[in-house]
């Protein structure tokens, strides 16, 4: 293969990846990385950790530097350089330098956007205002823990009771803020039904959190645009500080004008081995979208492990090898005060909308042999198709063995196993870590005759 | 479906959970079920707890006594009653009343075949002697207990380094005893490759465990018919107490004269829906053959687990419904000191003994992300078939996560997946609980390299 030369937009993980790989396979291809912030390869999923100081410094969420990159990879990752336009019929992209305020085009032979998401936040008055933040990348992150040592804000008020809203209200409440969630849908977390959903939302109550469902962001209070409120459609909660929890849009905004196929959201539509519609052009991560392997429709979904694995996808095909990321079915855990909240598949609402006749049945039991000190309750929930007993989701809460028993939802919706074989999977059992029966099985069990 | 006559050997987990199927199916069955022992419907697995006394008292580990089946069931469970002889032509069984010392002829129209497993002991001088144990019935565990209470044994030997033998070994750490371990085999847990075996070995020594390896049983020391000692090829280890922890043999001495089928360790061979091969008549449980899903080939295991699938399946089939044990990977787990030591699938020396051209490969990585607070090692194992990539055996070692991760790997067994169907998995992330790319799937993208 002749030496090339790889642009690759984005410095988190996606990219980082594919980077990496093409490196390993290509010792003498021109390796060019542009990142917008000042970090590369970092975990964003940690930022909440950092802000409640459970992880002491930022730095630690860093994996490796442009330094590290250049030493160990010959890997040129300029950091505050934004890709503003892709011409992909001259084959060459837009940069401008943050630092110096200039710009200049770029030429490449294969192209990588990584570009990763943002916090979404609609169009409403003041939504640039002080003291709103996304936590979506680690500039944020620091933004926020920035603001709070100046600051020492007393309420916050999260928008929208997703994954990051609640990991960030409880990290907020170990900071000693008064913390209040809006959310517009009937109950929070929607990534679960909302009777598992409901579960969560006592846990947030009883750990201070106070929630106002059904309530839409309309616009910001400012004074001296800097937030001092949220209004929403019912009423002005005061806030000193703002942290947007309602979802994740793609970085793809400068990509409108090229002819970069986009999904409706903005996420690149690529194939199985994450090209573009654009040859020399891959996409990966947050940016792009992906398949649900349960509905088989396009997804979007922006998760660490899927920016890992399609950065690898793409890095492989990108060096001229094969590799094909299949999709997902949307799993996904998050750690909520001292529940573990784990769910992967489809929602009934989405069954639903797939016309898909379907049986749903949720179980209380406990997370280890009933006699065996500190067994604590776990709610399973499963979701299968009528007639074919075939799963089609998953939740499950609880105090302890919750996350990582969802993996096993998880394999089984990927190879489109029913509620029978899921009862008949050897699953390892012993006191201190299950009942004898497992949770998941317990309500196969019990689904299985509602069929 | 006419009325019929149960009668089921055996009253635990395997011949409770069928008996309590078939009386779910028909109201108007006679169902009897003979138990040798005391107690019915039991968590054996439990017993090394009681005697550690993490337990408090064994009535815990008893989930149904007669009394509760004759009750809500409707079965007549006879306890202190042992089967001693099965006449399949003229359909009846001879009852040995254990208290009362008398035998008596019973008939049936279906038979099942419950009788479960005991602690396995070379046929060596003294093996009867007082002060050495067994743990497989709830009444040998009261008995232990019993012993410790009245003689107050400061030493203890234990005789076999797998999961009985070790748990053993912890609960009697636990009760103040001086612990040595003897095993004829290279490494402790034969069930685990030695390099996995070895790490558990440290763990036991670090605990204050003497371990002696290569060394085989020859005879005990006794004095008025009471254990002194242990004898071995190379030594005599002083013992107040000695376990057995040698592996189980199924209880089926009484079935040797019968038409039933057994295998060369003397279980019984059945078919998928749990039949002999004489008509009317049923196995499950310890008792009983299975299947290994990874080699194709008949499997001994003895496992609460499978006891309550296999009931399952026979009393469903017994009530004229239908239903298929497929058979097992071999997933097992045990929680030895702070460490989940969890296994499935193949071993190396079964794999070679398959003919089948392997690679192995073993990582170390973390529980959660680095950074997380908390984060514990985690040892992983994968053995797959070269050439496909198909998967073929897991263990994995660690002080959390261990336990419920092996079940991906069950799950993967069972599906025939490859490496990369592994490295594919959609499984959960979120830094409290897995690094981002989950330590078997860490594992499976090293070994895919080696293939």
């Amino acid at each position: 293969m002749k030496k090339e030369k790889l642009i690759v937009i984005g410095g988190d993980a996606a990219g980082m990846t594919a980077a990496s790989k093409v490196r390993r396979e290509h010792k003498d291809w021109e390796i060019i990385v542009y990142e917008r912030s000042e970090y590369t390869s970092y975990s964003a999923c940690g930022i909440p950790y950092f802000i409640s100081g459970k992880v002491a410094t930022y730095e630690e969420l860093i994996v490796r530097t442009p330094k590290d990159f250049k030493k160990e990879y010959n890997i040129d990752a300029f950091t505050g350089h934004e890709v503003i336009k892709v011409d992909s019929s001259k084959k060459q992209v837009l940069v401008k330098d943050l630092k110096k305020e200039t710009t200049f085009w770029e030429s490449y032979d294969k192209l990588l956007i990584a570009t990763g998401g943002k916090s979404f936040c609609p169009e409403v008055p003041h939504k640039d205002a002080e003291g709103i933040f996304g936590i979506s990348t680690l500039r944020s992150g620091i933004k926020v823990a920035a603001y709070l040592k100046k600051y020492k804000p007393k309420t916050a008020v999260i928008i929208g009771g997703g994954y990051i809203g609640l990991e960030m209200a409880e990290a907020l409440l170990l900071k000693g803020l008064k913390v209040s969630l809006v959310d517009r849908s009937e109950e929070i977390m929607n990534t679960l039904d909302p009777d598992m959903g409901a579960l969560v939302h006592t846990t947030m109550k009883n750990l201070g959190v106070t929630i106002y469902l059904k309530e839409e962001l309309k616009s910001f209070a400012v004074t001296d645009n800097r937030v001092t409120g949220v209004v929403t459609n019912k009423k002005t909660l005061p806030a000193d500080i703002v942290i947007l929890g309602m979802g994740v849009s793609p970085n793809t905004l400068f990509l409108q004008d090229s002819k970069i196929a986009l999904s409706e959201n903005g996420a690149v539509i690529v194939t199985k081995r994450q090209r573009t519609n654009i040859k020399n052009i891959w996409a990966a991560g947050d940016c792009a979208l992906t398949t649900h392997l349960v509905s088989k429709q396009p997804f979007y979904i922006a998760l660490g492990t899927v920016a890992n694995k399609t950065g690898l996808v793409a890095g492989t095909n990108i060096a001229g090898k094969t590799a094909i990321f299949p999709g997902v079915v949307g799993t996904a855990v998050c750690k909520i005060c001292v529940y573990e909240v784990a769910r992967t598949g489809l929602l009934e609402k989405q069954i639903k909308k797939l016309g898909i006749d379907y049986t749903a049945t949720m179980i209380k039991t406990k997370s280890r042999a009933g006699y065996y000190p500190g067994a604590k309750a776990i709610y399973v929930k499963l979701l299968a198709e009528k007639g074919t007993g075939k799963l089609l989701g998953g939740q499950i809460i609880g105090e302890e063995g919750a996350a990582k028993r969802i993996d096993v939802l998880a394999t089984a919706l990927t190879n489109k196993l029913t509620l029978q074989n899921i009862i008949d999977l050897d699953l390892s059992y012993a006191p201190p870590f299950s009942p004898v029966w497992d949770p998941v099985q317990v309500a196969a069990r019990k689904l299985i005759k509602e069929l």
